[in-house]
């Protein structure tokens, strides 16, 4: 298992997210969602992977591939395998590039990053916890 | 108007956001919502100025004082006024690592994300038409 996917729940890591306005055109989710489904050859098993449903990986392939000029991600239907998923050399190459800036950007700030994450409480807040918090405060 | 505040719904740009586990704990609009409110003093005039609900913006402060080791917006009740949020020290300390932290990144990457920039659609997917793509498709 590659290093990335080891899950620390606390593990305080920088993460670079692309933009286009307020919107993501390329982030480590989906970095991690192409190279499952050029694993795999199909949408939906990289979605298992992933812990998430046909519907979301669909989706995100869909947003994803609308974001660049070319397709990330292309697919294939009937066949006796029902078709699949196979991701474009122009997808591989956007998600090595992504790789690469985040890992510049990670070197960058690495001393930083470490005087920073002692700041960091090490038990992350439980969502329930405060979107229950917050129905019972008055307003400020 | 300072230049990270000009709407340019197309513009790429780089950003880093620090996660704990699969939350954020900083991110720019977490920066953004905590300089507001130290400017404002208040949580609901912070969050109007971004076109956040107060149950979202209080929230959002809920989640980040939770991530930290120390608050980063404490509120006060009662008084003729109502009372208000400040922003600690230890918060504003936050968020100028945070601010350097995303700087250092940008200028580490720049270079990179100009050819990156390229690949990048310039209309940018609008989220209604995705999401009715997504049921059209056929399961592969």
């Amino acid at each position: 298992m590659p290093k990335s996917q080891t899950k620390k729940a606390t593990a305080p890591q920088p993460r670079v997210r692309v933009l286009m306005g307020e919107l993501t055109a390329m982030g480590p989710g989906r970095a991690d969602l192409i190279d499952a489904i050029a694993r795999t050859g199909s949408i939906s098993a990289a979605g298992r992977e992933m812990n998430m449903s046909y519907r979301r990986a669909w989706t995100l392939v869909e947003t994803t591939n609308a974001s660049f000029i070319e397709p990330l991600v292309i697919t294939s239907t009937g066949g006796s395998g029902g078709g699949g998923a196979q991701v474009t050399d122009f997808g591989r190459g956007v998600v090595e590039r992504y790789r690469a800036m985040e890992r510049k950007a990670a070197k960058a700030i690495a001393s930083d990053f470490a005087v920073f994450s002692k700041l960091l409480s090490t038990t992350p807040p439980p969502a329930a916890k405060t979107a229950k918090a917050a129905t019972k405060t008055t307003r400020k």
